[in-house]
């Protein structure tokens, strides 16, 4: 058990029962990860990240699209990989995406306290104890929890240099029908995809309660395209899911994190809504992954017939032994092994790309959560202020006394009457598109956040069998097994490329969706307010 | 000579050359009020109102519509007539345009220094030494001039005690051709309308230079609709053609004020342009109204045929003795006279309607300016933000390597332009509607800061009548004359009925042409963007 200084970002108040601590700014703590066997969330040993997200919620259900579009950020794409990273705290991580506000940071205390009992079962006694490096820790998540890891459970399991020799040089691989076959496409290799896309929707949440009705929580209903019938699930179903996909899929697949579990219950039944349409949003993409969404344990999760058929299944995948890097001993690519120099050079201009793309999307991030402020903020104030303006100075007219005044007067109300109506109309626009752009480039942003890890699996496999004749030399490894590396570098290579491929098309697809959404919105916004103030215009008195 | 304390409200650093004074916020200086005979403007002994408008002008040339729609304006409104504000500083004065940033306040000296000697045989040789009282000082500044006018020079001329008096017990009433009549229309008492409405176009400002270049000047041209023949003038003309109205018409018509020569030379040409624009909106409203345009001092301003006409002329109107409230003796009402109580309820229902709509007014200045500058500043910054992260995005993408990407990345690109383009409309919208609807409350506030003054004048009438029987009892008056004096405010409270309802016909004109003018702009600007917008959006593809 470490122990770690932390600095206090911002004042905060606990508020009694509810496991908080009072704190001032630029207090130190002390934060010591002791896990407690029970009841106890893996946060609950981070009260930092705990109190600047309660601070930087606040009244601003938005806040949880801060971004770190820094400086700093890009060069822990590259630092990554290596694993140096141990010991360094969450605050000075600009990857660390509680520092960052990230929604997906917080997993603590919700108001469904789902981490009861029953979730120990599953769970390591290792816990979340190294968790707090934060958001790239899609994977270190994945590590940490390891009851069914069968690869190293240091700080960046899979990706350290332990990581792909344990596929490399594998003797034996995987055999039977859990193959995942690679085709050449047009645009290069591509996944087997299934003649129809499966689709679920995440509907209905309802507050269930258990132990006497001490422990509430959240269940929602998934109904998958394939079978029509409804499935229930809790968010530590999900959580479970997420955990299994990781495991087994990681070193190959981004796979997402899950949205967070909200802090506070203020607003309750918007965090709820926006939860779900974000778990919808997840399982949307997951459901359009073919290896992912023909995988057992996915549709074990949507498919389950009853409770038992529920229990056999989680404990079945959890005994999975194809995890990790050992996902790539199931691929075959439909192709000539590619030249180590090309397979490089295609990792390369993935890292490059993803890396480029990670800066963009943080890019509208920034902007759109300042665009938000004002349309929400400032800027309907201000219409609002002017359409009073013109009544007061209306109803001052109608007090002169002259006769023939009310069509002017009649007519400045309504104007005035418009453009409070055009506050409104502002202030309420985001939610009608901005609200997309920035939920799918916060999804963007998360799917982003797991390249680095993925693509260090790759950086150092690559680096594994430059190292060959060196090996061989040296007797590490026979030159039989330095053959064998180049030809899994190079399966692994398609591999990526077709993930790639994937990310490519789903890429095209949500943002030509999305932009589409974002510019029908704001037309009809702009022809409506037009629409509103020609009707204002024809009030006066043409002259 | 008075000395007056004056407290420095900004920091100021002199120029050289243009007898200016470095000053720190908070330093206390001493205004004396020394004149000095030649070359001189009144305001070189007013720093701190130089200072002031020089700090607050800047950059931003609107900042000249600064308001003070403070509670302080009104109570000013009461005490004004009363005469009890000698020896108020103007910083402490919140009617005092100088201390507001009154466009109207400062005079001072202006590229083209058109105080030149010339200026001299006109001015009496006490100048402007009581006119830092500031703007309503519309009718002090014409009091402190004097050279024809045969009332009271003390610092509110016209308007303390001994003012009305003049006309209420004098003798001789003028006669001949000079008669205003007014007549009962529709709305109530009104002056005689002529059956073509006078018009003139200001135009073509030229440099002029006299004294071998020493000194340059701006010349306007102006045509009036009647001869259709353009005469030349400089801005000193329309500051006599003001004095000359302001001491003849003012105690019965608000005559508002000349724009104010401005300050620094560097957006001359914009300010040229605003300058003229605003004489052009003075000139329109004094020839629409009856009284002022059918003059012979307006008159000769529009159609004097030569300089020798022109000074004969001038000579005249400055000999005019039915100035001041004399010109109440020329009027008369072709109804039977008023009931004292009637007079006193519509003067003080004049006078709530203007001092409310005083506040409308200024509310309106207030909101319009800061909606100026977030539509030229934060806003136009913000769309071209958003703009430039779609274009970065779609240059990212294009990167991708990927193949049909084309398509997504040149409408994102298309899409980001748009966004350009609307910032560019946003920041250029104010000049095309928000400027119209600024300038006529601008224009209104100057003329409704006349009316405290105007309706003083009636007021101290009033009063007087009242105290009808004390002064025939204290045989201060004869019996007679307490008759004459009804009947003289009876006379009064028709002009200034007369007067209203031309202010009321003109305002609800001009108010139903701006606000059709600015929605019309609006309608057009929002149609503008969502026709951009449409056509952004079919760029994509529809799927």
């Amino acid at each position: 058990n470490e122990t770690k200084p932390g600095k206090v970002l911002y004042d905060f108040t606990a508020e009694p029962g509810n496991n908080e601590l009072t704190v001032k700014e630029g207090e130190t703590i002390t934060i010591t990860n002791q896990v407690e066997p029970h009841h106890t969330t893996p946060q609950h040993h981070l009260p930092t990240l705990d109190i600047r997200l309660r601070a930087s919620n606040g009244n601003d259900p938005w806040s949880v699209w801060n971004t770190d579009a820094t400086g700093g950020s890009s060069n822990n794409w590259a630092s990554k990989p290596e694993g140096t990273q141990t010991g360094k705290s969450a605050a000075a991580d600009p990857w660390s995406s509680a520092a960052q506000g990230h929604p997906q940071a917080y997993q603590g205390p919700a108001e469904d306290d789902e981490w009861d009992d029953e979730w120990d079962d599953v769970k390591s006694s290792g816990g979340y104890a190294e968790s707090e490096s934060g958001e790239s820790g899609a994977m270190q998540r994945g590590g940490a929890h390891g009851s069914s890891m069968k690869i190293s459970l240091n700080k960046f399991p899979g990706f350290s240099k332990s990581g792909p020799e344990l596929y490399l040089l594998c003797k034996q691989l995987v055999k039977g029908k859990d193959k995942l076959p690679i085709y050449m496409g047009e645009v290069g290799p591509v996944w087997s995809y299934p003649e129809t896309q499966l689709d679920c929707v995440v509907a209905d949440p309802k507050k269930g309660s258990k132990m006497y009705g001490l422990k509430s929580y959240i269940e929602y209903q998934i109904t998958p395209s394939t079978t029509n019938r409804p499935v229930n699930h809790r968010y530590k179903h999900f959580d479970w899911l997420y955990e299994r996909l990781l495991d087994k899929f990681g070193s190959a697949i981004p796979i997402p994190s899950l949205p967070d579990k909200q802090v506070t219950g203020r607003f309750e039944e918007e965090f709820i809504k926006m939860r779900m349409e974000r778990l919808q949003g997840w399982m949307t993409r997951m459901c359009r992954h073919p290896v992912v969404s023909n995988s057992d344990v996915f549709q074990l999760f949507l498919t389950y017939k009853d409770e038992k058929d529920w229990k056999t299944g989680k404990r079945k995948a959890e005994k999975d032994e194809t995890v990790g890097v050992m996902i790539f001993s199931t691929i075959e690519p439909e192709a000539p092994d590619l030249d180590p120099i090309e397979v490089e050079q295609k990792c390369e201009q993935f890292s490059r790309f993803t890396r480029a793309m990670d800066d963009g999307v943080k890019e509208i991030l920034t902007v759109g959560q300042e665009h938000w402020k004002r349309c929400t903020g400032p800027l309907p104030k201000e219409y609002q202020r002017i359409g009073k303006a013109f009544q007061n100075l209306s109803s001052v007219f109608n007090s002169s006394g002259y006769q023939g005044e009310s069509t002017l007067t009649d007519a400045m109300t309504a104007a005035g009457k418009t453009y409070e109506e055009i506050a409104q109309m502002v202030a309420e626009q985001p939610k009608k598109d901005l609200h997309f752009l920035m939920e799918t480039n916060n999804e963007y942003k998360g799917l982003l956040g797991c390249f680095p890890d993925t693509i260090g699996v790759h950086k150092a496999a690559i680096e594994k069998v430059k190292e060959g004749d060196k090996l061989v030399a040296t007797s590490k490894i026979s030159p039989q097994e330095k053959v064998t590396m180049a030809k899994r570098v190079s399966i692994m290579s398609y591999a990526l490329q077709a993930e790639m491929n994937h990310f490519h098309s789903n890429r095209i697809y949500d943002y030509n969706r999305v932009m589409q959404l974002y510019l029908e919105e704001q037309v009809k916004f702009y022809e409506t307010i037009a629409a509103k103030l020609r009707q204002a215009h024809s009030q006066f008195t043409t002259m």
